[in-house]
């Protein structure tokens, strides 16, 4: 059967890894240390880094493709490869949309597709009077995103006034290239998550909202709760077009803003599975990571119906204090509590706000979507923090 | 995360593995090749024979539990690691019994659980007379066992005359202990799939239907279509009180005869993930592989529902012939026609009758059996055989 190689060690290697297990495949990972989530389980480990072209060059040798646990690999260094005939999916061309978030912002733009106004603030000599005219024009409601390297909240600094914005461009290094955007009034946020193979197959799950907490993702319900069915529509068809006009390869998530309008608005790109699809290894036909092991080596995808009622995925995060009891004990406890709750682990140390796992629930069919967002919050506060919550607090969003 | 081992590199432990993953771990696999399925997977393998106490020890250094990917390991070996303080689950007292078959039939008749009528020819002596003596008495209409080592139809001699049956006890190596049963009118196999903690907590799957071919397991039905639901509570607490009399920890499949009576008679019993189990894998909330980890690690059990509607796992076999295209386009053309089709292959060479892989189809709810029957059948022998068939050919069985 054909090898695959994923560049980085990651969670999303490690759930790729127990994929490609049922395809009669071993993942091939790069990783960086025999410590990462997914060098502690895989057999087919190359240590190395990213950011060196020949780790690169050994990890992909003799593969049938070679893809991304995130985005951090230098673009010169993949287009060598592609060079040297190695099968990079997503190709480097669609990569750099995911890479550069000022370049993303002017396609997606080009392209007809709602986008946040923007300004470009590369041009450190001019960037202070862009940013002034930029955020008297929106009130200062404004975000100032590294267009670079951000992940999870990183990179991406909410504002509200001249002053704090004005600081941020200030202390920006020089390195860091900076471009600000109007904020969203928004009622919430939801994610499109799809995959398309070299051959042209698209697929798209359902649309799903998913709730950010600290600048990053939390819970996700899945499908998004009483979003209307054209909005939905909308959503799958927008992902499903910007891959096919950039030429992703594989599992592409758009991350949206649904306005108080209504509307739609683009927010983010990952080309790689994403914390937004999750939920579909418990709770669709085919997870994500399946699919983007289909779609990178250009089987047929698979199906990406919801498999029974509501799924809730709560995200496992390393708490402020790391509590007493093991993780091995408080799973023993979430077991006993919830037989019901699927637990993912990634092996990672705790450190506070680290995503170090997550847990899905699925609902019996018809069941409330609350009730299940209850029990998967619950179970997931638990694993963080060893302390039993009733419900959710919305304080905490 | 606490360590599991398991002896034995098969199928059985390269899933095991897999569930292993989400759970934080990595399954520590004694393998006797790098080639060996789970071995191809897993970060963490022990080169080595069963049949080895020092191998044995190696593999069980600082485990949390020590388990079984098959029944072949030396019941000696067992006893002197658990002298040793290593957590041998299922203990060797309950494996035992699903290492000799003539000491289950004992146990299970003195416990007043159904079976067949059977008798010891172990002592060759006395043997011939004895199954002249048991042959008449049923019309030699039996069933000649190796009371040791058989599985899947090897070790397993179906007969209906004198002459075979003497052929057969006149055949066998002096090292090989027979026994003969009572063959049962039976109206179809039925598995009831249980797991049970050291802490004594039991649960149990819906009970199903097993098909044979061939003397070994072709297709499974989830849940058992129109089975009473006293017969199949029966078969459940006769499975649960079976491993609490035992003291079976981990996964027990206990395999019944449905006769045409409606009674229930036990035939095999298997104390590890079972091919009668895997539809768990996507269609129970919970899979025996995941089942079996917690069970060993006394963690409380997880819910073993159904998720949607009827599930079919069928088998794929080795081909009498290999067909030429490749597994690989085997999987391509799969994927392209039953987009819905969970596939799960072994990384094991194509031989006559091998399993090396099986589907599972899970139905809508309410969906017909037969119909996705049909599907998962339809799979399975594509990827067998490279031949799609329309539904499944009766005769075969």
């Amino acid at each position: 059967m054909p090898v695959v190689t994923m560049v980085g060690g990651g969670q999303l290697a490690r759930m790729t890894h127990q994929a490609a297990i049922a395809l009669g495949q071993c993942l091939r990972v790069l990783a960086s240390s025999d410590d990462d989530p997914a060098a502690q389980v895989s057999a087919d480990i190359v240590l190395g880094s990213h950011d060196d072209l020949d780790d690169l060059r050994h990890a992909a040798a003799g593969c049938a493709a070679f893809t991304f646990d995130h985005e951090g690999v230098p673009l010169e260094h993949l287009i060598a490869l592609e060079a040297e005939g190695v099968p990079v999916r997503p190709p480097s061309k669609a990569l750099h949309f995911a890479q550069d978030k000022l370049a993303m912002r002017q396609r997606l733009r080009e392209l007809g597709l709602p986008v946040p106004d923007f300004v470009d603030l590369a041009d450190r000599s001019a960037a202070r009077d862009a940013l002034i005219s930029f955020g008297e024009q929106h009130g200062w409601q404004i975000v100032l995103k590294a267009v670079r390297g951000g992940y999870d909240g990183r990179g991406v600094w909410l504002l509200d006034d001249r002053d704090a914005a004005l600081a941020v461009l200030d202390g920006a290094d020089d390195a860091t290239r900076l471009m600000a955007e109007a904020k969203v009034p928004m009622r919430r946020e939801l994610s499109a998550l799809i995959a398309r193979s070299p051959f042209g197959q698209g697929s798209a799950w359902p649309v799903v909202e998913t709730i950010q907490r600290h600048g990053q993702c939390a819970v996700v319900l899945a499908p998004a709760p009483e979003l209307a069915a054209d909005v939905a529509e909308k959503a799958q068809q927008m992902a499903l077009r910007l891959a096919e006009e950039l030429g992703v390869v594989g599992v592409m998530a758009m991350e949206l803003f649904e306005t108080d309008a209504g509307e739609l608005v683009v927010n983010e790109l990952a080309m790689r599975p994403h914390n937004s699809g999750h939920w579909t290894m418990n709770g669709a036909v085919t997870s994500q990571f399946e699919q983007h092991l289909r779609a990178v080596l250009d089987y047929p995808l698979g199906q990406t119906d919801v498999v029974a009622g509501p799924v809730v995925m709560a995200n496992v995060l390393g708490a402020a204090q790391s509590p007493s009891m093991t993780m091995d004990e408080r799973v023993h406890h979430l077991m006993a509590r919830l037989p019901e709750a699927k637990i993912h682990l990634y092996g990672k140390g705790e450190r506070p706000d680290r995503k170090i796992g997550h847990v899905n629930i699925v609902g019996a069919p018809g069941a409330s979507v609350d009730e299940v967002r209850e029990r998967a919050e619950r179970a997931a506060t638990w694993l963080s923090t060893a302390t039993w919550t009733d419900g959710w607090d919305e304080h905490r969003e």
